[in-house]
């Protein structure tokens, strides 16, 4: 028999064939994710497991016999994570998709590790509570994916990223064994946090199957605003004025040049294409105090050279304020046809030195930058846009922007990951910790199964 | 020569002569912590590092000639984290305890380990700056010790645990390697989460050796009250519907009947003796919500049946309200000459179960119990006070305690750690993470140099 079919026979009599697919049109189709590059093996099967014990089955054999693994939730990953680099058994958590229960007097929800972060978030909307986290990608990824990444979002300004909301999280090992990790309690310092080491791990330790997370009331109201820079530089310097001056908005994303340009051209907004910067302000909390700290926030953007202020005065204008940002992924790939999308991090003080120098980068190689994002968080996604034949020095001007980063003491990833996209450039960001993280991982994962050759290669 | 000259020499030879200590005055002093049961053996040295490298020569020496480690801080750990369980070498972090930068721009300061919790505050503030976490030990605690127990305190309710506050974290691990884990940058997911596991590890993984941590704008406005109920059910009861009714305040600690009582005869305040149960409140923010969020907290209060409520009209008030809290452990102690103090933690809704389960257990076992603490959180400090001749029913009342704990879904340790204390328990609430637990032990420190005998034994 070949080694597909014994492994698609063995998954098939240990949880059930119905939730096994071999045939070769699925398993093509679980071979990348929303990377770019694409994937770089084709897996002998894909997996729907329905229960942790299925899980749990799926990697005692998997263990036993030394086949890789690749955890999956929704594919949206943009480093690789989800995609295989090898044959083996890619899980998915497709099926695994149920709000279990939505706890109002605690203020917690628990959910299976499949459920796309958008459904949860409409059904605890609709009891008055607050999941912040909100990924761009959150109409379809995962809960489990969001935290196997930490994924981040405009929100996570003021509100934090993915871990903050994470209290307890049922974690099945490579070896099969299903555990508990955290509590659902506020605080809890019962042994070593596993919890936080599992978040951001990117499927290489174990795999998310439950998670119970924190929810918190809803903001009353919210106010909406769109400050316009001629430079760039303004722009930046208003976001580190804004936190030197004690404000902290829910939201303050920054757009350039090129995205305006870009995104004009695509959405006819309305938007002057010879602005240079662009920042969308939010803030949100008590209906007493929202005026006042919306205009505390457009005072700095004055004061650092904003030329136009646009403030929205009911929910259709914030719409229109968010449009611009929203619009901008599908704005900017009608520029060229390739894209490669970084989402470098660096001190929020830093960020006017970051952005100069990626024109600077990009000046170097003669390739066109569009640069938009998290600028609160000072987390920019750096987008390199080029023709097939440029890619060489698209992948020299990455280098450069990550030599950069590091240089300024920033992170490579502010919310993407590593996957098998970045993996050249974490030993030159967490230097000697590489050593203590390949310890963790042979600990947890003595056989290599967990999403081999991601993070790093050992 | 003797193995205790021999560790001295050396280490003398490495770091320097003044840096070392064996005399034995020295090394009793350094052989117990604040843990009512005092430690388990005495250090054959006591070293005092002034720098990371000092750090880490003592680690490699210790990992070669397998000498345990026990590292400290302000020695205030209640449940033997810093006492040594044998023989070796205590490192102190009393002379790391310098501010090495406050960063106004970006919201953050670098400090060394042994800086004391309340000296760091004290400079944040003057500039505007908030650090919120506040254990009560805080005017002597150091930061190392408080990220290595996660310490949490009153204000821990709205603003979060020590770990929500570290951002980067210097460690050198057990063979003296040294590493930055984490990032400056409010974002980061490059690798493995390594500072979260290090937050909460009770000196078991590595020693803490600088800090860069995370600082928000000071409140503009605070409000105090204190409410008081005829039954503790009721303050347990209004804690819960606070959270329902989607209010979080800064700080909600409760006292029980024998804490009112207790604090009354210590400290004259005016409490009145026959009441079972009282909260104090407190809300901070934004000086135009302040009121309306007091009054929204006491409403529920008044709800749940309180009879009587205090609003603290300024300082002088407030200071006079939360003396009722402050005095509380000195109060206490008063009543039997031992005490037992347990900080168990449950989901907020189970607190009313909870404190009715420690007088039932108080009952079966005829012995007094005292309860008070970070409700809000559902954090209960739940003391048993006794003769010396009582203690093997105490021991059997902790055990029922823990148990029931477990039961009802909460943890055995809120913010006080496992040490060696409750090591028995921690397999009870943890179930089969603590094999992984130990694996990761063994990855990272595998001639189990640090800290032995803390947590769990391997
Ligand atoms: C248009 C677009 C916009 C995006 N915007 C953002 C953004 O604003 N912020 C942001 O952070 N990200 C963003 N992303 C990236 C991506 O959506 C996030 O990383 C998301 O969290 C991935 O979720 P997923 O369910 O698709 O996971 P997948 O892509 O399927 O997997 C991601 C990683 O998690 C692992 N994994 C998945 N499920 C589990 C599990 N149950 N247990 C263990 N490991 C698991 C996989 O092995 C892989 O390593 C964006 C992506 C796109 C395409
Ligand atoms: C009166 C009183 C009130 C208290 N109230 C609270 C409270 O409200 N909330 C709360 O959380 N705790 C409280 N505590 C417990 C204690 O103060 C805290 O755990 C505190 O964080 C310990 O700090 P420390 O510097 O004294 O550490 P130590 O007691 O010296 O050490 C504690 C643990 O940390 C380890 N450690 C210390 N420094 C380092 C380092 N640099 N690197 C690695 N490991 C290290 C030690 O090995 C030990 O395991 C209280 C204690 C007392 C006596």
């Amino acid at each position: 028999m070949k080694r597909k079919d014994y492994i698609a026979k063995h998954l098939k009599s240990l949880i059930g064939s119905e939730k096994v697919k071999d045939s070769q049109d699925f398993c093509i189709s679980y071979s990348y994710d929303a990377t770019p590059t694409g994937g770089k093996g084709i897996p002998d099967v894909v997996v729907f497991p329905e229960t942790s014990e299925d899980v749990s089955k799926i990697l005692s054999f998997a263990n036993e016999e030394l086949i890789p693994v690749f955890p999956r939730g929704a594919g949206s990953g943009l480093t690789g994570g989800a995609a295989p680099t090898t044959g083996g058994i890619v899980v998915t958590t497709e099926k695994m998709n149920k709000i279990l229960e939505i706890d109002e007097d605690n203020l917690g929800t628990l959910v299976e590790a499949g459920v796309v972060t958008y459904n949860m978030q409409m059904e605890v909307e609709k009891r008055g509570l607050f999941y912040p986290p909100d990924p761009s990608s959150y109409k379809y990824s995962t809960i489990g994916g969001n935290i196997a990444e930490n994924a981040g979002g405009p929100r996570c300004v003021k509100y934090g990223v993915t871990k903050d909301y994470v209290m307890q999280l049922e974690t099945v090992f490579a070896d099969g064994t299903i555990t508990n990790l955290g509590a659902k309690t506020v605080k809890s310092v019962a042994g070593y946090n596993l919890k936080d080491l599992m978040i951001g791990s990117e499927g290489t330790l174990g795999i998310i199957t439950k998670a119970y997370l924190k929810l918190i009331p809803a903001p009353e109201a919210v106010r909406t605003a769109m400050a316009i820079f001629n430079k760039v530089e303004d722009a930046a310097t208003a976001v580190a004025e804004m936190f030197k001056a004690k404000i902290i908005p829910t939201a303050l994303e920054l757009l350039d040049k090129n995205s305006i340009v870009a995104v004009e051209k695509y959405a006819k907004l309305g938007l002057p294409t010879d602005a240079e910067g662009l920042l969308i302000i939010e803030v949100d909390g008590y209906k007493e105090i929202v005026d006042m700290l919306i205009e505390k926030a457009l005072q700095v953007c004055k004061k650092a050279g904003a030329k136009t202020i646009k403030k929205a005065s009911n929910e259709k204008e914030r719409e229109e304020i968010w449009k611009a940002r929203r619009q901008l992924s599908p704005a900017i790939v009608q520029l060229k046809p390739k894209k490669i999308n970084e989402d470098v991090v660096v001190q929020r003080s830093k960020i006017p030195q970051l952005i100069k120098e990626t024109y600077k980068i990009a000046n170097r190689y003669s390739i066109m930058v569009v640069n938009f994002g998290h600028a609160g968080d000072g987390n920019i996604h750096v987008n390199f846009m080029y023709e097939p034949h440029e890619e060489e020095r698209v992948f020299k001007a990455v280098r450069d922007l990550f030599r950069f980063t590091i240089e300024i003491g920033g992170s490579v990833s502010g919310e993407h990951g590593i996957g098998f996209m970045k993996k050249e450039f974490l030993p030159l960001e967490v230097g000697k910790a590489l050593e203590k993280m390949i310890a963790v991982k042979k600990a947890l994962d003595p056989n290599n199964i967990m999403n081999p050759g991601k993070i790093f290669d050992i």
